[in-house]
This record gives C-alpha cells, structure tokens and sequence, in this order.
C-alpha cells in the first residue's frame, strides 16, 4: 500500500512536470582525451565511396586520431544542480542506455534533466560516436559481438535458458520489471567492444573530467569501476559517485582514503542473491565500499529487493519503475547536498 | 558591402535568439531498421569483461540484432516548422556532425532548433551509435579507416599535399572557412566505414522515413544518394530533401518524375571548380537535378561560390560561417512553404 501510494505520488510529480516545457541553454558535444597514432605498411587500395562517384585510390597508412571518447551535452538555462551528472554507460553499450526507454518511455537523461541537472550523455572510449580504430594495430585483440540470447541471462531478465529466438517463447522472471516485449528493440542499441582496452576507455574518462568538471558521475555496469577510478584519479573534480549495478571496483584498499570526501552511491536491482556470478561482483563492490568507509568516507546503498522492490534487471534504468529509481537516486543526491 | 550587412544582421539574430532559452518537450532516441542475423560455428571463448569480475565462458554463436539506425531526436514545445527535420551525415562521421563544431561553436542542430524545427540526428547503419555487426559474416568486406590527411584534401581544406601531421605544417586554401586549427578535434569525429553497405544503409534510412515522418531531409556527402532515394523511395514521407555536397545522385532518370511534387534543394561551397574529382560528383547530381526538372519538378541550388562567398569547404557545416549558410536554407524552406 506504501509503495502503491509512493508510485502514485511520484507518477503525479513526473506528469505534472512533464506538461511543462524544459527551458534549454545549449545542446552540444565533444571529444576528449585520444591521441594521434601512425600505421604503416598496409597496401594501397582502389575504392568507389558513393555509387557514381569515381574510384579513389586510397593510402590506408598514416596517422588517425584515436582513443578519444564522446559526450553530449544538454545544459539547462537555470539547473539547479550544483554540478553537471556525467551518465556513462556499461559494456557492449553506448550513451542511448540514459535516452528514451526500449519501450519507448523516457529515459533517465529525461529524468535528470527534469530534476534539474546539466546532463551529459557519454560513450565509452571504442563505443558509439567515439569511434574505433584498426585492431590489432591500434586496439589489441578483437571485438566481442553480445548474441540476443547472452544478456537476457546476463542482466537477469531471465532464467538461464529463459532466452529463445522466438519472442512468443522467451521466459523472464515472473517479477521482471524490464520491458521484455522490447527486447529486440534494445539489443539494437549494442554495440562491439573490446576487453583488452581498459586502460584506453580509463584515460579517455579521465581526460573528460579534467576538460568538463566538477561533475557528478553516474556510471553502469562495466562503467562501475571505470566511475570509482575517475574519483580516485580527480578527488578534487569529481564531486559524487552513483554506480548503478557496477561489475568491478578497484583492487587498492590503500587508496580508499583518495576518495573518503566523496560521497558514493551503490545502486543494486534483484535476483542477485542465489546467482554466484552477480554474488561475486557485489561483494568484491561492497569490499570497496567497506574500504571508503573504513578511511571515513561515505558509502552508501540502495539495495531495491532490500527496499522490498521486486523484479529489477540489471538495465535497472529501462525498468518499468525507472523513474522511480531515478527518483531514490535524486532524494540521494538531496541529501548529500548536491543540489542547490 | 552587401554580404557584410547581411552577416552582421544574422548576427545580432543569432545572438537575440541565442539569449532565449530553447523550449523543449522532449528529448530521446530510436533505433530503426534492422534484422535479426545468425551466426555459426564459431569457437567458444573465455572473457573477463571488467576487472574483478570472474571469468565467463562466451559462446559466439547466436542470434544478433543487425543494420539498424539510430536517431536521435529534439523536439520543441511549439515547433514553427510542419515537419520534423532528419539530419543525416556523410561517409565516415556520424551525426555528429550537426553538433557543436570542431572549435566549439553551435553546430546546425541548434541552429534548425532555434529555427523553429523539431531536429533527428541521425547516424547510418554501421556508424556511431547505430551499432556494427560481425565481418565478414553480416557486413561484407572490411572497414576503412579515414587518414587524418585524406580529409584535409578530399574534403577541399587546402591544396593536395597541403596536409601535415604538424599543424604549424599544414596549408589550408588562403580563403578557407574551415576552423582548421580544430583539425584534430574534428578527426575524433571520424568513424570506420564500410563501402559495402549501401543497400543496408539505405533499407535503414528506408525504414526511419517510414516510422518517424512526413519530414524534411538534410542529407551530407554520402548522405546525398541516401536522402535522395529516401524521397525516390518514400514520395508521400519525404516533403523536402537539401542536399549539402551530395557525392552521389540515383542513376535513373525515368524515376524522376517521382520526385516532382519535392522540392529538392542542392548546396554547394567553394574550390569546386577546377578539381576534377568534385567536378564530375557535382555534374552526375546536376543531371539528377535537371532530371527531376524535366519531371516538371523543383531541383534549385545554393551554390556559395556564385552568391560571392569564397572558401567553403565540403564540411560547410562547420565552417566559419556556418550559421549563415544554415540562415540561406532556412530562408529556402521559407520560400518553399516548410514553414508555418
């Protein structure tokens, strides 16, 4: 009954909200971080770009800009945020992860806006509209391509097997709260990535924070510990941490104290207790979190089946209780003084 | 004396409007297009995906969500256009294109924004956030990857040979408009491309026009051939299609009389005339033009050059006074009736 009348509430806020316009400064983008590296020693080749256009013959040898990382921007005329929320993504993902929903409700970038953050929207280093470059020359290894069938299991839609091809026959949790019937739809926003470029996709975070903050970052999945070192590499700029279901956390506890004045936020979803490999992943983050704490620092959690919501997935953000999340996430930053 | 009068009047338009907060009811994203693919016989394999995180048996083989498009769109609370307008890029970028330039100012995306246009930014099948598929098992061929020189000529930045890795080294046109100091900043726009995928390419766009319009079409480059089959493709959708330095045109003049009731418009910069490779790319979409003309069509140009504006390049958009070429094809959709 509590949690119906917090649903209705918060439902009421977003509608009301929503009728109103949001008053936009400026919508942009960047790169940051990357550097020019040379390839050489590959054969000439003859290509035709554009059907009646001519042939070119083309030097594939030379230098190329790469290991730059992108973000968007969107900065309101009045936020009322202290400070800019960086969303970054998790593996196999791009940026679309905060936009609208597979189902087509909006997204936290929506969300946070409304709330009234400058929000910027980031692909990961080799991802989306950063780019990639010629592998193994310049990126180690090969992509790894995420089958339809890997992160219905993966992201804990699902039971193991739970996947089929045909939609009629998929099994989710009973309790799902993910879109399911929008499945497909998601799985376009994947994309390749390697895991061999972790110090890459690393650099290129840190060279955003050094060029757009103070800031607070809000990271996902594999971006978890991409978003713990971004504290730790620039305590004086990064302001807050939420990592949102976050898959690693770095290996030091001798460098918590780094980061004991910045307040950590660690967002789980449900049907992690009794699945090994979501259990090892959050105890190695709780380790963390129990090592910032330890040097006095603040750690928190928001545990949603401790809060005694069923059915999150790990896409915890396309959920059907999305906004209401975000919302849980807002009242945090409320109260850590993040906002005006 | 005239063009001076007519830049600092768009000037103090430009700095009027931007003072105004842009009102928006939305902003999000979609992904259109696509298939589902399969993929066989495929080794497994063994992954850590983040640091900490134990080790997953990967298996490759599976289903894939391929070729499908991203788009991602801004929509005004009040827009004064009738339709929305699809910003599309050309071979090796993505819709990043249309955002803030290389040197950090507003890019067309804000400029058709403040115009009065609901704005899709869109990025082709295989490019950017549209996500790429395995080759050559889904995509045919292999990627290319754009030099940081190949542009500076192709794109008429500076003469032949003008390029150097030293930027004190480079010789751009004596004219050029082009923010060339931002050179590097714009390489970290670049994407690989395939030269393979035109069909794909094209069933994507196909399928965008399908699910988001009647709109307009402002296609670059590569994206010339894609907008102008869109409307070929798509005749009751498409109520506009502008052409900004089209590479390529539909080779079938008998198919123009579809096309008669758009208006087409073609913009061209400068340094055109005398490089023999632009000049056959601007006669094969002349005859295209005069093509639909004979239809008893509308196919008119902007030609920068011929107004008396010298050193465009083939990147106008961020060009130094890209706001001022965007005013001219603003003023077109005027006279054209897009406006209300």
């Amino acid at each position: 009954m509590r949690s119906l009348f917090a649903a209705l509430s918060a439902l009421l806020v977003a509608c009301a909200a929503a009728a109103q316009p949001l008053q936009i400064r400026e919508i942009g983008s960047l790169h940051a971080g990357g550097r020019v590296a040379g390839v050489s020693g590959l054969p000439e080749q003859e290509i035709v770009f554009s059907p009646g256009a001519p042939p070119l013959r083309i030097n594939p040898n030379g230098e190329f800009q790469v290991e730059q990382m992108y973000a968007q921007y969107v900065r309101l005329q009045d936020p009322r945020a202290r400070y800019p929320l960086i969303l970054a993504h998790g593996g196999g993902l791009t940026g679309v992860t905060y936009e609208t929903t597979p189902d087509g409700r909006p997204g936290w970038q929506m969300h946070f806006l409304r709330a009234g953050h400058d929000v910027f929207v980031t692909d990961a280093m080799e991802r989306g509209r950063s780019g990639w470059a010629r592998f193994p020359q310049i990126l180690a290894g090969e992509p790894v391509f995420r089958t339809m069938g890997e992160g219905w299991d993966l992201f804990r839609i699902g039971p193991a097997g739970g996947w089929n091809v045909d939609p009629a026959q998929r099994r989710a949790f009973p309790e799902s709260r993910f879109p399911a019937a929008a499945w497909n739809q998601f799985m376009m926003q994947s994309v390749p990535r390697w895991v061999t470029t972790d110090r890459q996709v690393q650099a290129a975070y840190d060279a955003l924070v050094q060029r757009i903050c103070p800031c607070v970052v809000l990271v996902h999945s594999q971006g978890g510990n991409f978003g713990f070192t971004m504290a730790l590499n620039a305590p004086d700029k990064v302001m807050a941490v939420i990592a949102v279901e976050p898959s690693g956390a770095p290996p030091q506890a001798s460098e918590a104290a780094r980061v004991r004045g910045i307040p950590h936020l660690v967002v789980w979803g449900d049907n992690i207790r009794g699945n090994a490999f979501w259990e090892r992943i959050r105890a190695n983050v709780e380790r963390w979190q129990g090592q910032i704490r330890e040097a006095g620092g603040t750690a928190d959690t928001l545990d949603m089946a401790a809060e005694g919501v069923r059915g999150n997935s790990h896409m915890i953000m396309m959920d059907d209780n999305s906004d209401d999340v975000a919302a849980r996430i807002q009242a945090w930053m409320e109260r850590r003084g993040l906002m005006r």
